[in-house]
């Protein structure tokens, strides 16, 4: 019988609700501070030993029922030509970001082999390494978000350069966007043959978009890449921010998940988004650093809503933040895994 | 006959949809940049001559439907004993946030005279300059917004420090919701008996909140100033954006008008938030940038899915960005005015 995950994943019955974390693997835990002390994220990233290593440290650390690659989602971008770095303090920044049609046509669209080859590797060996245990996720940056970061530099408030590439020159747009479902497209494909046995999507800025915008100028190409990645065989997950007002079109561009955050209650998310998809979600991840009763009072609330229905799959609403106490995570895990229980909630 | 957009927050019929922008007044309009060479933003906001002058400098420039008197939301603060100050390049910075109970309980709840009797005055001068020709609206932070830059001490991210005290220490917040329910609902209501026509509640940063944290931490208190507002006989326009995941809290919580953000269709929206209640919006703000055509475009969508049906508000889903073209304001002013019309769109 295959892992909860993957079961929930394709809503079949479960034993009991399957969990994993957004940046499962990361700066909250002492075992990856201490690597990067000595590594910088893109080495981590590129080196597939320490990848898989980071990747394994919250599968050791908690009782989680998927790994997820320890990757970036920036790393495709230099393959097409993009300088990418890393600055302490401020995040990914972009040398050369995109600016002009002129700029969009000199891209290249390199193979995910070529460009993020070490990726590929880390899944090839982390598959080793779990040797079955759990699940292994692989993922992508969707096109809008990839392209945001490409046009504006690093990260953004208001997405006034994308939002004005896509204006102004809307046929240098498409172009961008259709050279970035080429890349991505391949690189989810190429996780899924390399054993990535799921794959998510993060879109997780395209909540900065009206729903028109989003239908016009992003969905054809996050429909594109999420049937190139199922066409592996694989389930896909498709997770979005700030998304509450158009779930039905990041329904309608696909997957087998959606992932939505915690500013909608989960039960009215599901009722929109139809019985025929699975859920992911949808702990606000502030949330845990609250006292381990409130997180779990919370969780309460999401499982009772979810109402054991097959095709949840809890997580938070986003990333797992830096100073997260270690403690609270494994709880919230095993509160996840022991509902229903013998527990009295509330 | 009263001016069409007080008849529109009422859902009464009007002649055309009426228009305002958010952030009407400000750095995008050189006359507004002039002065500020001159005076900082706090000795604008202070001066009620200069607040009036800037209130009116939109009305003078473009054909809009109400004038907004200018004024910021954090200034409530420094009564209660809260250090501002407006840093160049930062935005606002409180140099005392509270972070503790003691804190909490050490903050006092002045009288709204006592602490923006400017504004007050501001908007008494205002009424007189504008001698009928369009209606003033005067505005508030919500409790929340306003708590969560009481305690972050300026903006913010994650509002980590906000929702931890909510966590931690629940008794403080509520605490601290109510001393703040006090003051607005006591500055809303001198607002309108100083004259202002209508008001608005801005509590454009609980779309960081989950839809349980919004009705437990939140709700009861902008209920209140609300309530408190709407008993000067004015009708309360009640704006939040990414609340797309809770619309139906914002309804309960209250007002007249709900003003909405881009990230949901109008229409969409005004469903769920029946047919009792008026609603603004909803353009994104940096559509402001885009070619002409392309706003029009996207103002006879918002248009059409409003349908003429009384009740509608136009604006943006957010304020007007500081570089945002002048000619461009004034052209969707007039576009919406002259809708529907003779002229073809699309």
């Amino acid at each position: 019988m295959s892992h909860r995950f993957l079961r929930a994943c394709r809503r079949e019955p479960v034993d009991c609700t399957p969990v994993w974390f957004m940046r499962q693997a990361g700066r909250y835990m002492a075992e990856y501070r201490k690597l990067r002390e000595k590594h910088s994220i893109l080495e981590v990233v590129k080196t597939p030993e320490l990848a898989v290593e980071v990747t394994l440290q919250p599968i050791n650390a908690f009782d989680l029922d998927a790994a997820i690659i320890f990757a970036d989602i920036l790393p495709p971008l230099e393959g097409m030509g993009l300088e990418l770095e890393f600055v302490k303090g401020k995040g990914p920044v972009i040398h050369n970001p995109i600016r002009t049609p002129a700029d969009v046509e000199a891209l290249r669209v390199p193979s995910a082999e070529e460009t993020v080859g070490f990726t590929l590797d880390a899944i090839r060996l982390a598959r080793r390494e779990l040797d079955g245990k759990v699940p292994l996720i692989g993922f992508s940056g969707a096109p809008f978000t990839l392209a945001s970061y490409a046009i504006e530099g690093g990260s953004s408030r208001h997405y006034k350069l994308a939002k004005g590439l896509m204006l102004e020159h809307p046929g240098a747009w498409h172009t961008l966007m259709d050279k970035l479902a080429q890349l991505i497209g391949d690189y989810l494909r190429g996780q899924a043959e390399a054993g990535a046995q799921a794959l998510q999507l993060f879109d997780s800025w395209v909540g900065a978009l009206s729903p028109n915008d989003y239908r016009e100028y992003v969905l054809p190409y996050s429909k594109q890449v999420i049937k190139q990645a199922q066409s592996a065989g694989v389930p896909v997950i498709h997770f979005g921010t700030n998304t509450n007002g158009m779930l039905e079109l990041l329904r309608e561009a696909g997957g087998d998940v959606i992932g939505v955050d915690w500013r909608i209650h989960l039960d009215d998310a599901w009722r929109r988004l139809g019985d025929d998809v699975a859920i992911q979600g949808n702990l606000d991840p502030v949330m845990l650093f609250a006292p381990i009763p409130e997180i779990e009072r919370r969780a309460a609330d999401i499982l009772q809503r979810a109402g054991n229905r097959p095709g949840h799959i809890f997580n938070l609403g986003h990333g797992i933040l830096p100073e997260t106490p270690v403690e609270h995570v494994a709880a919230l895990a095993d509160f996840v895994h022991q509902w229903p229980g013998s527990r009295v909630v509330e």
